[in-house]
């Protein structure tokens, strides 16, 4: 399953998808068979982020009883589930969920935790393409991610693009995301599978706010120094926050960060602002690949409909 | 009248306001008496452009007897003006209209038409700062801006920055035009006006929309060399749209401006799909200053309020 549109103000993978419909021989699919599926279609009608809550927090299994409120997302969810779930009627067992961002991501990855399946995938993108990986994990505060609901998946982020808008740019990239994971996901139904030796990526420590007033209005924002500089480290006392007077606020690390480098990703996205989230602190890790994740890979794409002959 | 947050999802002028109603001294007001206003308190609150219709589309004086639809803005429109406008209870002969952008637009001013106070003070702002000039006039598609029912009125707008986004660059460029705005005003009032020789302005041709499908939906977005080009020349043949395919779609002039170079502005801006304007075309022109411009500011600027000492 390909998915564009999860947040309906994010225009470029939808425009893709809907591309793609038109001209399938322009996106280089491997001969995998694709669900191409548009998000959230009521929020891409209204260009919102979403309608009554967050789709791409939607997922949690404990929210599908509830109804009272966020009913249009929660009931979406249930509905992409049922229709491309692995139980569903057009079973999926490997998701791309395409998001754009205004933070200055580049074309990234982001990885929910550790399954093997979802590491093979993304060594083997970051292997193609070179593409930085943030993986989000250990994070209560955000929870019920759309890929997480898959046996493997993730998302494909690109930035910086205003919501609402399309970059020729941005699908450039968007496209060139998804045809190395298709052709990742082909080696791998193929059995000849080949991943680099390492995985490089920026695990999740924490997410840090604009300073506020006592009302909640923010008393700062990014310092100019810090804007725009996803990916790239960050040490004790750097500047961090400017306020509106030209005064800069220094980076002071969170309890239990005092001696580690951090590398800030999702500098200002604009949908994190009601998250309380100025950016999310990460640290750089390089792992050596295990055997074990590309075998669980290879395991699940043998199920993947292949129409090409097979090499 | 300092506005800003017409429309609710620029964040960054509301900001400011916030912070000089809290530091009156950060702002160089050099002693004018000001009126600082968040045009659309309940958009900025919904963090949303407008919540039924374009508050900066809604001043039209033929509106004001419409009320079945756009209500909310219609009626915020009639608020200002009762409180603000020209016959209010706190009447304001100027009003500086603070507006961001996702377009490449730098720091700017928009004029509406020919008056020519405006003219001066935009001659002013221009002569302190370099700002380019766009002279939105003869779109009979495009009425009803804020600042035409004030004597005297620009915009100041400032871009690129995502809609909902907060930047610290943005601010700063935006109280840099505010403060040359008051600096010229308050030279005005004290009767020593000092202008350039000419004026450069870009004054509005027409505007293009994107190739659309039959649907309406999009058939191809800015091309990549002229995304984020706005103030720059383009003539006959340059790529001006690319399509999801990588086709390039060159610049062909609409009918009137086949020998003409023009200078597009406001290329992108995401609020502008809606109204179908992929940018506006302008042409260059360097207007001689006229005597009058100044003098008709002059006159107006005499009933400012100064707490300052004259000079």
């Amino acid at each position: 399953m390909v998915v564009g549109g999860t947040h309906g103000n994010e225009r470029n993978a939808p425009w893709l998808l809907e591309f793609w419909r038109s001209q399938p021989k322009d996106l280089a699919s491997q001969g995998l068979g694709l669900a191409l599926v548009l998000g959230n279609p009521g929020a891409h009608a209204a260009n919102r982020r979403y309608l009554e809550r967050d789709l791409n927090r939607s997922f949690d299994p404990a929210l599908g009883a509830r109804t009272s409120t966020g009913q249009a997302e929660l009931v979406r969810a249930r509905e992409l589930l049922d229709q491309f779930g692995p139980a569903g009627l057009e079973p999926c067992s490997v998701v791309l969920d395409l998001h754009s961002t205004t933070s200055s991501m580049g074309n990234s990855l982001v990885v929910y935790g550790r399954r093997p399946a979802d590491l093979a995938l993304a060594a083997g993108i970051q292997g193609q393409l070179g593409l930085p990986i943030y993986l989000h994990e250990a994070d209560g505060a955000q929870t019920g991610f759309l890929v997480e609901r898959w046996p493997c998946g993730l998302v494909i982020e690109v930035g910086p693009v205003p919501q609402g808008v399309l970059q020729s740019q941005i699908c450039r990239q968007t496209q060139l995301g998804v045809e190395a994971a298709l052709a990742v996901l082909a080696d791998a139904a193929d059995g000849v599978l080949c991943l680099p030796n390492q995985l490089v990526v920026h695990r999740h420590l924490a997410s840090v706010d604009v300073p506020r007033h006592g009302d909640g209005s923010p008393a700062g924002c990014i310092h100019p120094q810090r804007q725009g500089r996803d990916w790239q480290p960050m040490g004790l006392g750097e500047a961090l926050f400017i306020d509106a007077s030209g005064q800069t606020l220094a980076y002071g690390p969170p309890a239990g960060l005092e001696h580690e480098v951090v590398w800030p990703v999702f500098i200002n996205e604009a949908a994190y602002g009601e998250k309380g989230i100025a950016m999310s602190l990460t640290r750089r890790e390089c792992w050596p690949l295990e055997a074990s994740w590309g075998e669980e890979l290879a395991a699940l794409a043998k199920v993947l409909e292949r129409q090409r002959p097979v090499r």
